[in-house]
């Protein structure tokens, strides 16, 4: 008897889309306005899942205060006002789209949940571009 | 070729977080604020998703006047401005958490919906907090 | 390591539920005031889901701009502003419920889209009702 | 000591935009797709607003259920699942914009609720397009 | 050159509409379901509006970290999660409709709050009904 | 006979809020995160509001195609997905704010609308802050 349980949260950050290997003419041409030099940036808006059983104690799947610091802690803090290009060392290389974003969220999370667990994210860029990730 | 229809609802209750097997103490340090013996409350939001085969004469794979008179019937009527804890009978020694509350509401309407048809739940407690049950 | 990428769009048209080997009497008794012969519309929200590999160059699982073009022209400029009973050649003889209405989109978008991509389609008839295709 | 409150509602409806005085061919030109014969349609969204004193014994400035029933009886029920130009015998001769539209609903209440109380109406053609009437 | 700065907040609350100067009997008469000695509750969303002049040297009108801390001290840790009928001591002998719970708002803010800045109220009790106090 | 009619629209930027006539470090005190050097970014959601007399020809107070072109040209291709501080010239010295930034829109549409039409802006810097400018 399997349920998710989600929790929304947010951060907002600048970034660019670049692919460092390219020149800038070919970021320029596939990436358009999104590879501005000079940043852009976006309100994320983040919903973490989890499945799994309903514990008969205590009516939980997980305790959302739990997951609610674990999402302060392990992203919002870390990604909130910040260049995602500049300063999260795992963007250094690896181009900030929200599918990169959301598999590095998937990354941080999977080792601090339970792995009896399943997890998904889903990252909204804006209101009308979202993606989901499983894992 | 299956559709899943999905039709909002909400009502507004009272609850807290309870196990009537624990002691008061053991309540509040697990539950925290969600155990205030005084109650607190939701403006519950819920979706009743059903997926099955288009029927070729109606287009329809449910009747959306259906089952909103039979939500509003076996889920708002019943649940609407009460007490959860105090007067809904199966919470009398369930706790109701969301997990708990979207068990519930499938229990109530699986039994009021064609067994053809796959039924799922998605409860919002607070727009920051929601769970799905599929069955 | 599949992601999905979703993209929302929206149309404002015009619509009746209406089976066209049924009589008035039967399209009424079944349909209701959604069977009203002068019409009556909705602003149709529509989200496009697209499921694959993140491709290791782009960062993408599908170009945002390419598909947002490809909704604008294959669903925004077909069906804005339109009466679908009467101005949609699919609509000529198929009911457009919300069900048959995503099943149309998701053949006109699915030739268009790579194979390797999966494709689904949620359209909000209303902000309570809203129905989801994955083929 | 004046509060303001505020009932959301909803109906949708067929329309187009026509001045009855105007040739097709002027209509076309200055409604663009907006004007097309065939109708489109809207979910529209409304919003009453109703300024007073708080009444010391209720609390209410207006008891909700009564403006809910109100809004139900007068507006509601009469423009749901309506085709505007055809239906509405205020839209006869009357081009049905938003910006009418609610000069309408807003007459339409206004003698149904005490002139001690200000009137001030809301409607939302598109989640993207809305006006204000303050009488 | 007047700017109106604006937070939400949010805080989930038990209630129940009671004057308690009248019988039993007439509460349920006049209050309905809202009465129900069982209590019920609400996501009570909050939006407190600042209006003021532009700080030349900050850009600000306020500080929105003040203001946001300013309004997690003294609504959301004072309200959040409570019975405001049992454990509010404004609501001792005021019922706690949202108008009322609106002046209360007010009233605990203004105090706080530079009295060159105009400060008004929106609480929206569920996503369909919400009131405004300007003072 | 007046009238208001909103258009919402959008644009996504880095900026960092930043007094150039301040030192880093007194940056850094008064603006905490936001005042990051390497920027963060925001989802704009912007609403122009304009408030005039009912045109009796065509049922409008402006015509929103209008409106949305002028949006356009004049707000999102200036300001989407660049980096305020550094591309848009108003910012050079003025902090982006946004309080300055619903200034400097409302001064960008003023002079293209109508003098007898009133102007108001609303500014989301995120779901949570926004602010609004009359004028």
């Amino acid at each position: 008897m399997k349920v998710t349980v989600n929790r929304k949260a947010h951060f907002n950050a600048a970034h660019r889309l670049y692919n460092c290997e390219w020149s800038d003419a070919r970021n320029a041409e596939v990436f358009g306005k999104c590879a501005n030099p000079n940043y852009h940036g976006h309100n994320y808006e983040l919903i973490v899942s989890v499945r799994g059983d309903i514990h008969p104690e205590t009516g939980f799947v997980m305790d959302m205060k739990i997951l609610k610091k674990l999402i302060k802690e392990e992203i919002e803090d870390v990604f909130d006002h910040k260049n995602l290009n500049e300063e999260i060392k795992e963007f250094a290389t690896l181009n900030p789209t929200a599918e990169n974003i959301s598999v590095i969220i998937w990354n941080k999370l999977r080792s601090k949940i339970d792995s009896k667990l399943d997890l998904s994210i889903t990252l909204y860029e804006t209101p009308r571009n979202f993606v989901t990730f499983k894992g």
